[in-house]
């Protein structure tokens, strides 16, 4: 089976970047795939793609060693595993609030008897080889979102759910949960210091702490607070951004 | 019917700004729609999108005031009065090297006596207001593309065809068709002087020079030389380049 | 942000007309937002369009000031919180019967603390303006179905929801619920006693009554009986009466 | 081989009544297949859909016994193959002016020797039958469409093309070019004399005259004048003309 | 309305062929509706289609009598009612263990007071007739997938739901539940005696047994033992394997 | 750049076997990718896929070594070079009857000075690397179809194009051509003669000769006759034949 290469790159304590999908074209995931990103993710619960073009950018990504990875809109066991099925070697689950929602989630990814996965690896096996149904569970990485005070407090309880890799911050929800605000600020002091015991707190319990940032410097703070999956900006922002400042440097 | 900006810009001596999409996404035109692009040219010659996907993204430009622009896969009338007919306010063709084919391609663009389009604006009319036909000759702007020693060599003869607006430069052919290198280095002796007799000769024979380029330095350039209609890189350069920045920033 | 003409309307005491979409194409989406609808519904439910085309509809929607709605397939947080990243500006969510289930909808509707709604609003921002996050809990109607015997039994409990603009009948599903017919005929005693009683009721609570009729007519009487938001008909039912009476007419 | 319902009509000296479909979407193209007409077709030329969407269409047309036909956006004999190829039991063809041009759309419709049409009918020998290539050039119609005053001019000659069932007027574009107007009135007395001429003509020589018309008043109209294939409106209009008359009604 | 073929089958006492579809695409579905099978399968769980694909592929399945079905996700009455509007005659729902589930899943597919089905049958009244609603619970087809050792020890129970027709047994899933191997070997002695089982004790209680098999042979031996609606293969490995023997053919 | 594996095979004298793409789907694509083909061709000219869709069957078919081919629909010079564009390394070309109908197909896929190939391979050098550009006109496979007496007749002038790899023979228009049979039957005499003469005379004049064929017997007798391309069966071929039998022999 195709190795996981996320799964590679944390055996030796280093720290993946990882891409985020929101435009639903192959196009543009092909283009991500190749910009040096350990893994791309393809971001169904904010992003603009549904399940069909979603398959068509695993594909795109299937051509580079980047890790396909899916976010899905919800702790949703039915679509988890229809994004497995489809190539994901990865999931990071919205809204895990406890442990029990934890188990949810890691049970639609693993094969009985660890999970409830149901067996059908259908594009799977033709992206990670013949023999994908035997190697899968210990092959596909889980990531709980972490974003409300609730999974704050049940951190560790999260953490210990057994086949749950780690977690996921994201600091907008987060940080609207922690301080009311929507600006995402994540210097922000109560926002940043649940950040920081995040990682840290995940780190001491062996497990892998993830982020989404919106900028190489903030993705760099993050590492350094012990994240080993970092994800920085979107594709949708990166365009936009790009463009704009185009713009502004021609009319300047 | 809706005035089309680019005549706004330039019956006040202005020059406008162009964007390129080649990503077949809507979501993706939208957001370039909103970049500060003048207006935005779906390619059809050597982006992604069929024609499907062009509709939906001349939908989601309808939104904003960048006018809706397409480049033909050739000068192919079928084509062009299609892409019109779903709105496009303008037409960029490939390869025009003739006076001939400059009129062939004019007259697709353009309702009897004037041209021999075919009438039937579905789309365009809801876009651009019940009175399209009536104004239609006098409001779509057609741009030939000059990007061959033979199209430089009868600049002049096909400036002077009755309804074309302009030439358009691609200097990557051009710069084939002249150097014989496929690198366009709009620096290139040869290149870059006849990037300036293009600039001056249009402007002088009072039509429209446009041009791709690919970074705002160059775009300033040529406006200096005359263009007044300049696209400056591509939505997937935009989006490559920024990514690749972002992962080398965060490796480094 | 962009204002949500239907609270414009009703703030004025005055009654919206709803044009539904069944068919699933951003062409027969933008022509419905042209045709004087005070807002337009992607129906998820019954009508055929999936995710991926209601997100180039609202895109044909946007280039109008007809307001985007979406009605959700179910009471399900996931997707209502696409809908609404997608630039529905309501949602009428089908099958709410109790409180509970009403809170459950409004609090996938209203970022905390007013509710759960993940923070993301990747193309909304777009639509609306970058302001969206702050002003989206005031600016979004969400409408709970009122369509079985429960439903109607705990319409007090269901209007007094925190968060909760109104309700809107489905007079398909209620008159079924009430008299085990399908036929939908909303002059049926039991059937008409029950509409006339949530449009007094819901107006005596402060709060929004709406409704689906098959016509202008009915339309009216609804109107008459204190309901302030009407669909009425389909694009399916008016494209496809229109053309069997063509067809009938020319072949009489 | 499935026989063509036009021909049969035809055979028995009568007319038929054809549906024109604008929105690219299987699902009004299904809905207006039920409605009545004897035929629908695929407009290409000034509709929406592409070739993707057209397959779509024709797979839904196939469940009724409404005769698919596609008007190409040209006379391009590969999409005209493709069309055919894809299930189209006729073809109308836009812009014949000449004898030459009758005889390339023909020929791009018949297999050798007839003609020049490449063997290779996927989904027609699906949708017509296994002995499909055997009986083709018997049952589809080929129809040329007149729309220029050199239309006129030579259509006798243009009548006379071995292989061509008739032609097909454009009334818009036919009345542009001799009155010069966009407004397309068929009373306009210029073009209301070559409609008359056109349809006794055509007649007199065997052949179907078809026509565009806007409503069933006009489409009885062109019948008396001889026209046997007679399209009214186009699922656009219909939709948008009875979406605008139920607002109407409400707002009255 | 129009029959459901399977009921016509099994009344007879008979056994139904059916096939399986994973390519997302109505071309392939066209092709395999005219295979000879009794009914055609959308396999939405483990197969590569979404909603929007599936409702075409419903359409070309229309054009034949094969019975279109459709596997949902999950037990998920959203989705579930949206494949019956959508056209689909029958519904396969994966992993029901309980009574309980069986009844969520057989209510979600019939009105009431049978069940709670939302009124609105729009594509299935096109496809089965105006009088779809008054019939449609004694017409679709209702088959819950046993699949897990728990659903074995809760089979007659899950047989005797109201309304339900049969189980579908998931040989992979019911392999890997009982065994722990994922080689969904049916010759494994305990799956090959829960097989046996549910035939039989299906059969006797006058309900249908369904189950997916690999092979024709296999799907004998599962005739033999009582199950009257037989899966055999799907198109992605029918095409998979028909390739790979052509090219080891020839390179042999 | 990527080589070209299909140059590999030949220089070393041997013989490459190819699949054929009819249906529209990355899916299957990738299935057929998988299947062990050197190559793989998306036939645009009677298959059923359009542009968009071939897109992403590139992409699928990219992660394999089997090389991504295109048949164009016509000798489209704006269509051949949009296949190429999107990384297509080959293209067969149809109905090439002359010398010069060759030379414009070939200079379509050779940039200047060796032909008028566009600069923009956008989606080329990412599959095939950065220096796409330089090495393309050595890359790219080019193939003339030889399917009618005519081009029979100017086979070796058509053989001694600059830049043309060899020719391509259609059996069946080839077939229909020579004796006004549509059975393809490649035993026919007439046929089989020149089959015979285009396999000896091609590889005479060192260049490669390619046939499609429906079965590996008749594909190893067109191996005997010297053919180094040879396509076997289609993918909608495959599968229906695959289901029929699938189908007889449950049924039997």
């Amino acid at each position: 089976m195709r190795v996981n290469k996320l799964r590679e790159i944390w055996a030796e304590g280093g720290t993946a970047v990882n891409g985020w999908l929101h435009i639903p074209s192959s196009w543009s995931a092909e283009v991500m795939a190749h910009a040096g990103w350990d893994s791309v993710t393809v971001d169904l619960q904010h992003g603009l793609a549904g399940y069909q073009a979603t398959v068509t950018m695993f594909q795109a990504i299937g051509m580079t060693d980047a890790v396909p990875m899916g976010r899905s809109t919800w702790n949703d066991p039915a679509q988890i595993m229809r994004l497995l099925d489809a190539g994901a070697y990865g999931i990071i689950c919205p809204m895990i609030n406890t442990r029990a929602e934890a188990e949810a989630f890691v049970g639609a990814c693993r094969y009985p008897p660890m999970g409830y996965r149901s067996l059908g690896p259908t594009r799977a096996s033709v992206y990670a080889g013949a023999d994908y149904a035997q190697h899968a569970n210990e092959t596909i990485v889980t990531l709980a979102m972490v974003e409300t005070q609730q999974a704050l407090d049940n951190l560790e309880d999260i953490l210990a759910t057994p086949g749950l890799d780690g977690v996921f911050v994201g600091p907008g929800d987060l940080g609207l949960s922690l301080t009311g605000q929507t600006g995402m600020d994540m210097r922000e002091p109560a926002l940043a210091e649940a950040l920081a015991h995040i990682g840290k707190t995940t780190r001491e319990n062996g497990r892998i702490a993830g982020i989404w940032t919106p900028t190489p410097d903030i993705a760099k703070q993050m590492m350094a607070l012990g994240y080993q999956f970092i994800t920085i900006s979107t594709d949708t922002r990166l365009l936009s951004t790009a463009a704009k400042n185009i713009v502004e440097q021609f009319k300047r």
